[in-house]
C-alpha cells in the first residue's frame, strides 16, 4: 500500500497528527532505568531497548506514528544500533508508522544503498536484521536531484515514504536555505524540485511518497511552502522543545487537517523532567508521557485544522 | 595530534595523496569471496569483514588513507554495521588514516551525538565498539553553522579531522550548489563559510581539522575553490570511475602536492574487474589492487603537485 495512504489512514484512524520523536540519552531516561547503568558493556543498549519499548507501549494506542533519531543509537556503536533496531521493530509490531531519522544523502548507487538499508522489505525468509524496513527515512536535498532518486525509486518498490530536508527550524538554516537566487531563496528552490519529484508518486490520498521537513519555527515560510506545495506531506519539527506552539504549525495542515504531522520528542518522550508532569504522576514516568501526548493532541485538536480529525 | 598534522604526515611519509575508497557490494567481490555467499545469515558481514582487511593488507604500505562508505555496510544492516567497524579496527591498526564517508548532518546535541559516534576516542577501558574513533567524517552542510559547530567541536577535542561536502562530483550537484545568490554559486557560499570555521582550527602544517569535498567533474570549480580555501584540505572525489582525470585534480593540490587527497574507489578495490588488471594477473585480485594503486600514485605523480611528495 502507498506510504502516504498508510499515514493517511493511520492519522484519521488516530484522530491527530501527532509524531513521537524518540530520542534516547543515557543522562535523560528514567531513573529507574538511569540508576542501572554501571558503565559496564551492554548497559546502554539494554536501557535504550527497553526506553524504546516502554514509550512505543504508552504512544502506541494514541498517534499514528514514532521517529526514531539515528544519531543517539549510532553514539553507541554496536549496542546502539541493534537497541535501535529491536526499538523499531517493535514499534512496527505495535502497529505504528515508523520514521528512520538519518537525513542520509549521497548519489547513484551509493543513495540506493541507503534506501535499500532503511526502507527496503527483506525477502521472504531473509534473516533477521539485514534490512530496517523503515516506513519512510528523512533525507538531505544538498546533492541534487540525483542524490534524490535513487531514493524515490526503492521507496516507490516497497510502499515506502521520504521526507526531504527543504526549510529547517534551526536559527542558521538562514545561512544556506534562505539565500536568494534567481528571486527565491533556496528552500524555494528545494521545494520546487520536490514537487516535481513528488508529484508523479501521489496516492489515493492525494499526497505523494515525498514529503518535505519543514520548521514549526518560521510560521511564514510554514504557509508559504504548504500554499507551494499541495501534494506533500509536512513532517514538521520545532513543536515544544525548540519554542514552536500550536498556532506555529496551524499553516502546516489542509483544510480536512491532513497533509502535515508535527513532531515533539523532548517534550513528550522527557515529559518526566516537566515539573507540571512529574508533580502530577510522581514517578510515573510512563503516566508523564501519556499525559504529554494527550496534551499535545488536545493543544493541536484546539489551535489547527487537525481537530477536524476527531469528528 | 592535530589532524591536519597527522594527515600531512602520512602524506610525506608514504609519497602521495592517494585515498582508497572501501565500497564493497556482494555483487562486485572477487570470485573467491562471492562463490561463498549462499544467503544464510552472517555470510555478507564475513565477506565483506575478510574483503575489507584484504584490501587494507594490500594498500596500507602504499597509500596514507583508507575511506569507507557507510551506506554500503548498513545496507546489510546488524552483520554489514559489524563488518564495518571490524574493517575500520583493522586499517586503524595497520596505521591508515581511516575517514567514514557517512555525510552526517544534523543540529546541536543530534549533530554531536553524531560526531561523538564517529569520531571520539573512547575513554580508557571502554567497551569495544562503542565508538568508531575514525579519524575524520564527512558531513552536509545544508542545515548551516549550527549543523556544523558541533562536529567541529567534537572533532577538535580528540584530533579529529571533518570533511565538509562543497561542491560534489555529480551532474545534478547543479540544481542547488550552482544557484547564484549575492552574485555567487551557493557553493561558494558554503566556502565562505567553511573558510571562517576552517580559520582558528589550523595545525602546525597551515592546514585545518575542517576539510572540503570538492568533486574533480568540474576542474574549474576546483581551481577557484583552491584559491579561495587556503588552510582546507580538499577531498576528490571522480577520479578514475567517474571520468575524472589526473589532470583534472592538478588544481587540488598546493605547490609542495599537499592539500589535498584524491579518492579512489571502485577503480582500486574491483580492479581485477579492468580487463587491463584481470588478464595480467589472473585469479590474483590482490595483485590488481595494488598495481592499480601504484598506477594511480604514478598517474597524480606525473600530472599534479602530488609528484614533488616523492623527492
Amino acid at each position: 500500500m502507498h506510504f502516504a495512504d498508510r499515514l493517511s489512514e493511520a492519522v484519521r484512524r488516530k484522530g491527530n497528527a501527532t509524531l513521537v520523536g524518540i530520542d534516547p540519552r543515557p543522562e535523560n531516561l528514567p531513573r529507574t532505568l538511569k540508576e542501572k547503568l554501571s558503565g559496564k558493556p551492554g548497559e546502554i543498549g539494554e536501557a535504550f531497548t527497553r526506553f524504546g519499548m516502554n514509550v512505543v507501549d504508552v504512544v502506541a494506542p494514541l498517534v499514528p506514528a514514532v521517529k526514531f533519531q539515528a544519531a543517539f543509537y549510532e553514539a553507541f556503536g554496536l549496542e546502539g544500533i541493534e537497541a535501535f533496531y529491536s526499538s523499531m521493530v517493535y514499534a512496527r509490531e505495535k502497529g505504528l508508522i515508523v520514521l528512520f531519522d538519518g537525513k542520509r544523502n549521497d548519489i547513484g548507487s551509493t543513495a540506493e544503498a541507503y534506501a535499500e538499508a532503511y526502507l527496503e522489505t527483506p525477502a521472504e525468509g531473509a534473516a533477521e536484521g539485514t534490512r530496517w524496513d523503515a516506513d519512510a527515512l528523512t533525507i538531505n536535498p544538498y546533492l541534487g536531484t540525483d542524490g534524490v532518486k535513487p531514493f524515490v525509486d526503492v521507496a516507490a518498490k516497497h510502499g515506502k515514504g521520504l521526507f526531504v530536508l527543504v526549510r529547517t527550524s534551526n536559527p542558521s538554516a538562514r545561512d544556506f536555505q534562505d539565500l536568494v537566487a534567481d528571486g527565491k531563496p533556496i528552500y524555494r528552490h528545494v521545494a520546487e524540485k520536490l514537487r516535481d519529484w513528488a508529484e508523479p508518486q501521489r496516492g489515493t490520498s492525494g499526497y505523494s511518497l515525498l514529503g518535505a521537513v519543514v520548521g514549526a519555527t518560521y510560521p511564514a515560510e510554514l504557509a508559504e511552502l504548504r500554499e507551494a506545495l499541495p501534494g506533500v506531506i509536512f513532517l514538521v519539527p520545532g513543536y515544544g522543545s525548540q519554542g514552536g506552539k500550536a498556532a506555529d504549525v496551524a499553516a502546516a495542515f489542509d483544510e480536512n487537517g491532513m497533509g502535515a504531522i508535527v513532531n515533539n520528542s523532548r517534550g513528550v518522550t522527557f515529559a518526566y523532567e516537566r515539573p507540571e508532569y512529574a508533580q502530577r504522576f510522581q514517578g510515573n514516568w510512563q503516566a508523564c508521557i501519556e499525559q504529554a501526548v494527550r496534551d499535545m493532541n488536545d493543544d493541536l485538536a484546539a489551535h489547527t485544522n487537525a481537530g477536524r480529525l476527531r469528528a
